[in-house]
């Protein structure tokens, strides 16, 4: 099981610890193709030295690959944005993981998209169980 | 010519005046299916009354119908980077208009995307000027 997990690098990285956690708790499902996410230096300017189009179809590469998409999309990110509506295109299975805060509401485009499971959680360890609940849907059919 | 123009709903409403000002350039070159981004009324929690998955589905049918896309990109927002993403699996022709500043760098998904016209721009004329350019390349195929 390939597993694409998607979160915020240059929108912020308020998040990187929380984000750590998810990835290790998702290897118990697969291969997570995109592990440097978590990385604690990883920095908002994100991966450096690596040219944008290079980082770009690398990603994209890993998404085609991948069996399942699983997204932390509390702080708004243009990228997380953007790989969820090329999964979405693609057809495949995307969870989505908000954490609600006060004044803050999540896109339409996510929270109303009928292609995308979203889970409203507050602890690392609500997120882990609807992580597990997911997977034990959408491996269910393999 | 039917236009999707994306900008940051949710994500924050700093720049709304010049998503009008935008807009009211792009009216030049035909239909704005998505007017209502430059409202200034419209705030930073979304459409008012309105579902999030009436505002899902009618802004994926504004997007098939379109024949161009212009986003802008300045303030990271989850919708916009979704309507990236599905509008580059559709094929569309996308400009992207980018406002650089200090200590913020712009999504590697968007700024490394070769699906992506993207343009740095500093004035709302110079961003009108970009705008002018991607119409004059892509109405000329039609």
């Amino acid at each position: 099981m390939r597993i694409y997990f998607a979160a915020s690098v240059r929108g912020g990285r308020a998040d990187a610890g929380l984000y750590r956690q998810l990835i290790r708790h998702l290897r118990k499902f697969g291969k997570v193709l995109t592990e440097h996410i978590g990385e604690p230096d990883l920095a908002t300017k994100g991966e450096d030295g690596l040219p944008d189009q290079h980082i770009h179809n690398r990603d994209m590469k890993w998404l085609r690959l991948s069996q399942l998409v699983v997204a932390e999309v509390t702080t708004p990110s243009l990228g997380v944005g953007y790989e969820i509506g090329r999964a979405s295109e693609k057809g495949k299975p995307i969870l989505c993981l908000f954490r609600p805060r006060r004044g803050k509401k999540l896109s339409a485009m996510i929270a109303g998209s009928p292609d995308v499971t979203l889970c409203n959680y507050r602890t690392a360890e609500e997120a882990r169980l609807a992580i597990d609940r997911f997977f034990s849907v959408h491996t269910k059919k393999t």
